[in-house]
């Protein structure tokens, strides 16, 4: 191992181009409006955040690609996602310093961007596309936004990183291939559905027993159980399931979603925790999304009221609309439906507790 | 002054009381659930904070309504309020506790809960009143919630608090009478309505010559622009802000609404900064309890999915209907629709600046 | 399965009783003062979160003490450390809170508290107690304080947890039990120590060719890469160690380290992976409660500046200088001390592997 | 007002520049490792972050330098010091982003970024130079490291910045103008010392009264009650503070010490309210800066234990050891030294209310 050349911070970070790309449009018109250099830095940092979560997705995308991921590579994986949440959680900190700018102010210098706006943002939509959201995901208004704000070359870059494979694409694929949809002599779907019904039962005698609930709304929650019920019965038939996939009320495939719910309730097993911890890591990354765009949204809506934005448009209708859409991973986000009680679950036979596990026989002694 | 007798921590704060008050249901009925004392503990601590919020809420209702609040006073309302929303950042940062609790551990205690539930905490519906939100603000499944599940007592307390005067409405009267909606010798609601036309008419402008947008599209903005013109015509027209306020589109009179537009846009004279103050920070109150209710529901449909909660009904959709609603305050929130640029504000005549401001003589010397 | 009794809200949670537990006793000498009352609710939740916290430390202790723990417990296990932390998170925020009262008002009640202090909470010492700050950790001030100011049924209380082991010891004996220290057929700890000389002889020449670095700065970080050489040293030499150990410089034995560095540089396998993470959520266990001694003497430092708080004594002094102590597992935070590069770490032989990872043939196809 | 020149998003934030300044030292020596592109991504958005802070403290600085400051713009010198606020909290959270990245994989690049370091910011030494660290108050090894690690051009900068007058100067200045050291008929600090006396007597009956301390500890309290009363006769005699001063311990003069006990006193009354809310936001200027440097250490010492950092020192000691210096505000945040309980402050006679009060006679009305 040499010694390598000397480094200088400066130099290091490229420091002189990046602390001179700060040019305020107000300057250019009249006097430079105090606030518009917050503006460009904060958006800035928010460039640089997007470029290193693209940096960590990518990574992600590549690993999983493999036909088969160790486990240490799972590690990995669940650590770069889980740092992308990380910086999720600056994005969406870094609100309250734009807060700290007042509409008075704002409005000194919003005329000079027009109609330069977040939208026009190509990382954030390489961002949603690598995680899944491809373009017949989205909303009519938001491809037209595309067509129309973005520049050509950029639309092109996002179509690219579209038609690759996304990590909604790989997750998916990677549950499908794990070996819990059905055991060779153990029958878990039965025994679940067994649980299932017992649970649902009770929640039934609940609801009729329950004092505070008169007639009409009694009727209204066992409408509710039997959707539950529907539901249930939907998760455990290929051909329900397939349907429901058709018809958009779910993204994922059967086989895949019987491993997520298998994989929720036998999290504690060795081999289950980075797995359980990898999806439940991708619904925090869409989490944090829909907080961010939530708390953009009241953002834009206190600095502007009704008034339009740079955008030349008054975006914090749309902004509201689309915070709880472009999520791809609901799917595990709305498992919660179908556990049940930790005592309820059937329990491993020990031929499979075998493969869950790790003991070591040291250990033990 | 004599000394006072001395004090005991543990008497003091009556901890017996307090740490003994931890009973499991689960434990009625079998094993304990080991995480049903979390349950009880969070909400207890959740009933104290609560306690402490109406301890804060009473006082400032007790000093506004002084038929004249002295300056020094309104310093103190605002460090009430400005505490109240600490506490509710506790509250909310609280959820990320209750989070820790799995569905499957939470599903070991939710039956024997039933039909108990948050909609029954009192004291949080107090809070809610105090403020300003009274029975018929409230949607009808809400009110029909609390005739049958709050006990009859609990029912009467809300209802007499109800029948107080709200913060909101001495908010209101208090606005109401400061001198802003009309001057003696300046006509200044006339130089701001001048303001606005420029600015409405650049925006116009603006949104005509951008080339990012279509017809369609352009023809939308257009749409959008003239509500806003509206808008503004009505604040500014005691019969249509009448009307306004007939259909519920606005709470506050016309009078206390442009009282309080004058104190936004002035907000830098010290007469203004503290009536500036207090309302944001009652703004900050309904968005802070509009986050709480928002994470709520996002917590329970992770846990419960579609399932019923405890309160016997699938609450979820309930919770997230009521998100943005139940806000006494709304109106000053949306109070940034009549912002205008700080360059583009009406200039102070000096002898309104008098009135504003403080000058030290011997400062200027 | 039978339908439970029906529960109320308020009733589940005995709220009379939590409610009316705030008496304040400046309204005992005259006019109450306002601010009493969030003095009181604060350290009232204070006190439910110390149960809480005891509560997952107790059950941690419990499945612990087998002696053999499942690895589905360890995951328990970890589980409620993460809670502990997450409520510890709260005390800290909790602090924003205290911070809304001034000096004026604090003052106007701290007078009839005398003697009553944070000190006297009994539930804050058992719970340092169940980590591991026995009596002979702690210094002889503080000692002191305990004696003097708790009354003697707490005292004898918490002299009663201290008996009992300890959380530390517990991980202690779980460590040790590990096989980590020495393997069959492969000699990990000399391949180890080669990379690591290989490590401190590359740091060397980086300080010697340092072109920033004076003579004198040289030798000063030259004796510093020398003793960090020593520590590496002193780790695999037992004799050393017992040494270190008998010095108070570590609280493990060097089994247990050595275990402890396995784990850190190998947390990327499954069997692996729980243990990392239980290691590393007690050392935030410590972190966190010095975070929050911390901005507590800061703080009271804010709030009464060098006077006498209600223990009757200038507290903050003492409180700093506890800040950084009462670490149970200080040595885990040190662990980054014997980590080396990822890329430098000893490949394992498959034998070893085979034992740390979860492997499905059917993944493999 | 004409239509301004259409904006691209990607351009208006010079985003090509931005985006491809991020070149990582690893690649150059063999296989990049993954995690250098977080390092250097990180300290970008720090840099920017200072920038922007810079750009606020020189703009608050160009204010203060005016002879005499406009009510209304104490009011955005406030909001731009609350502002660097703002952004220090996101220099904190941003440590957790840091803290995902492991020892282990620090390490894989740690050596090729030798010597530069986050010592060599020269941006953050401009924000301490700014603010009021000036280079005689800074230890000797910190100005060597300036010396031999900064580039000549860089230091030279910081010396220029060191000898402009600095935020501190201005506001001492500016404390020392107003006119509250002394009133024409009212003898205020007589009044004070009175309540002062009547406090600390109060405090002496409660340390020899309070049966928990024995006569070691009584004996004790008494001698720092005593210093305390000292710490008041310097406040209130110009020989012994100018003493004091000359020793170092204080920075401000004592005409501007004694302007800030009265605004901390009276800061309710609407001309106070502002000059309190400054120096209270500079002290949180330190104790971000404060709170940013203890993480700071932290986090190294998690990463590195006792091993050198890429400055080629093991530079944790350094770290904590500035952690609680280069405050510029420390004398404002040890004022609660001199504040007493708000119902013992001297009543302001009419004369002197008259000026620090606003009322609206309408209001009255």
């Amino acid at each position: 191992m040499k010694i390598p050349k000397p480094v200088y911070y400066g130099d290091y970070l490229q420091l002189p181009k990046i602390l001179e790309a700060q040019v305020t449009e107000s300057a250019k018109y009249g006097d430079e409006a105090h606030d518009e250099t917050l503006f460009i830095i904060i958006h800035q940092t928010y460039e640089l955040w997007f470029k290193q979560i693209l940096h960590e997705l990518d990574s992600v995308r590549a690993i999983m690609q493999k036909p088969y991921i160790p486990s240490t590579d799972l590690s990995v994986i669940n650590s770069r996602v889980e740092r992308v949440t990380a910086i999720q959680q600056i994005l969406i900190d870094q609100i309250q310093v734009m807060e700290t700018m007042t509409s008075l102010d704002f409005m000194e210098f919003r005329d000079f961007l027009v109609p330069a706006s977040g939208f026009q943002s190509l990382q954030f939509r390489l961002v949603e596309a690598t995680l899944g959201i491809k373009a017949h995901h989205r909303m009519e208004v938001e491809k037209q936004f595309f067509k129309s704000r973005l520049k050509p070359e950029d639309h092109k870059k996002l179509e690219a990183v579209e038609a690759k494979v996304s990590i909604f694409e790989l997750v998916e694929e990677w549950l499908s291939r794990m070996p819990f949809s059905q055991f060779q002599d153990w029958d878990f779907w039965g025994e679940y559905s067994v649980a299932v019904d017992r649970m649902l039962t009770h929640d039934e005698e609940i609801i009729r027993s329950n004092p505070s609930l008169d007639e009409k709304l009694k009727g209204l929650e066992l409408k509710n159980l039997e959707a539950t019920r529907d539901t249930f019965r939907v998760l455990l038939d290929a051909r329900l399931f397939d349907q429901w996939k058709a018809e958009g009320k779910v993204r994922l495939s059967q086989k895949a979603m019987l491993s997520a719910v298998f994989i929720y309730l036998y999290r504690d097993y060795p081999a289950l925790q980075m797995p359980f911890r990898i999806l439940n890591s991708l619904v925090e990354v869409d989490e944090k999304f829909t907080t961010w765009r939530y708390r953009h949204a009241i953002m834009v809506q206190r600095i502007l009221g009704t008034k339009i934005g740079t955008g030349g448009s008054s975006g914090h209708e749309y902004l509201k609309s689309t915070t709880d859409r472009n999520r791809a991973f609901l799917d595990f986000f709305n498992l919660a439906t179908f556990l049940i009680p930790k005592s309820a679950t059937p329990k491993i036979p020990p031929e499979v507790v075998e493969q869950l596990d790790i003991v070591y026989d040291s250990l033990r002694a």
